[in-house]
């Protein structure tokens, strides 16, 4: 542990809340359908159009434009044709507004004194910029899959981050609350924490945060992190 | 003026005082030598190794390799055969612990409270996140020629900006000391704001820093151009 030198960040559920801010401003435009699933459907399109991507049938894409492609099937399923093309745009924008967890910003803040700390996130750059201003994260530096041109758990954006900082994979500790993001980073060497956010998709989707003993460390919330590491 | 939203800066010699730290570290090593001409025989180095980079003579390589090589090629030539590898690699890293200048954090904190701040530096991601934590600049991301693995003034690093956050290129304001980069900035659409640092090469080379007519804004420090735009 002591070897560590740079915590990268998964962003979407590990550092904000995504569920609780996209069902609060789709509630506020349709208050007559389900804001927690329309959320949720959401999200769950996202995998499926990374994977579109990553398989090569798209050529390199941005999240914020599979944001937009999934938004568009989801308001086509759903028969919803009252929003205008700005309206669209500023929507889709939702994640770059995300809200941070109550513990974040008082977790990272205490790892920056220690740490060099960045995201490593499938949202694009702009995204992560406009994300970290709203919610006043304290980023050292954002690292994301544009950088790269490959999404999460692409090895290149895991060792990129070693790569960047001229560093061992060994001395980066990636930070999640997804099993499967942690399980691609200790493939190629980077130590691991999990984050344990049992609320992630809202009040009716439950998630299990039971501890891997594979992972370096464990941990309720990134204050709790920080702790662990002595900051 | 009002639609600017994005400040990118240049880095050395802009929001740092390269000349100083790094004639301050030779002398520690070398107090035999000038350090002030070692410093600028360092920096005189860096236009022809990107040049190099440019023209496709060498493959793409962060700014830290160019150094290393300029940093080598002088060492051979002034006959300093006393560091070994390991001092040669600290001493490399001298350009990620530039001090900034006296005015440069006020100046960025005040900017940031109203634009998106971020270098757009031929720097490295690694030594802009290790200067950023060293002199506590406030950026709100970092965006480098790693990037888009061109060297500034290529078109693709100015666009870059604009297209990472989405706005149009007379939406993002490009902030120098150094005249030629501005004129590759405005060349592709964006603002420009001078910053005069007439001892960027140290007491023994003067810098011509009159205004030009072409610029958005000609200021004499960061709080200067803090104060033109209202922040």
């Amino acid at each position: 542990m002591k070897d560590i030198k740079i915590l990268a960040f998964d962003v979407f559920g590990t550092v904000v809340d995504w569920h609780t801010t996209v069902s609060r401003e789709i509630k506020k435009l349709y208050p007559e359908i389900d804001g927690d699933e329309f959320a949720r459907a959401w999200r769950d399109g996202y995998q499926p159009a990374m994977q579109r991507v990553t398989s090569g049938e798209l050529g390199w894409k941005i999240l914020d434009d599979l944001h937009r492609m999934i938004l568009d099937e989801i308001l086509e399923r759903i028969k919803c044709t009252s929003l205008a093309e700005n309206e669209k745009q500023h929507l889709n924008k939702v994640w770059h507004r995300l809200e941070p967890w109550p513990d974040t910003v008082a977790g990272l803040t205490r790892l920056k004194s220690k740490y060099t700390i960045c995201p490593l996130s499938n949202g694009n750059i702009g995204l992560l910029a406009d994300m970290a201003k709203h919610g006043g994260l304290p980023w050292d530096c954002i690292l994301s899959a544009e950088i790269f041109e490959k999404y999460k758990p692409h090895p290149e954006t895991y060792l990129g981050v070693a790569k960047i900082f001229d560093v061992s994979p060994g001395e980066v500790l990636m930070v999640a609350a997804h099993q499967d993001d942690l399980d691609g980073a200790r493939a190629c060497g980077l130590k691991t924490a999990y984050i344990e956010r049992p609320a992630e998709f809202g009040p009716t989707r439950t998630k299990d945060v039971s501890p891997k003993p594979e992972n370096t460390l464990h941990a309720k919330s990134i204050i709790h992190l920080a702790t662990l590491l002595g900051c």
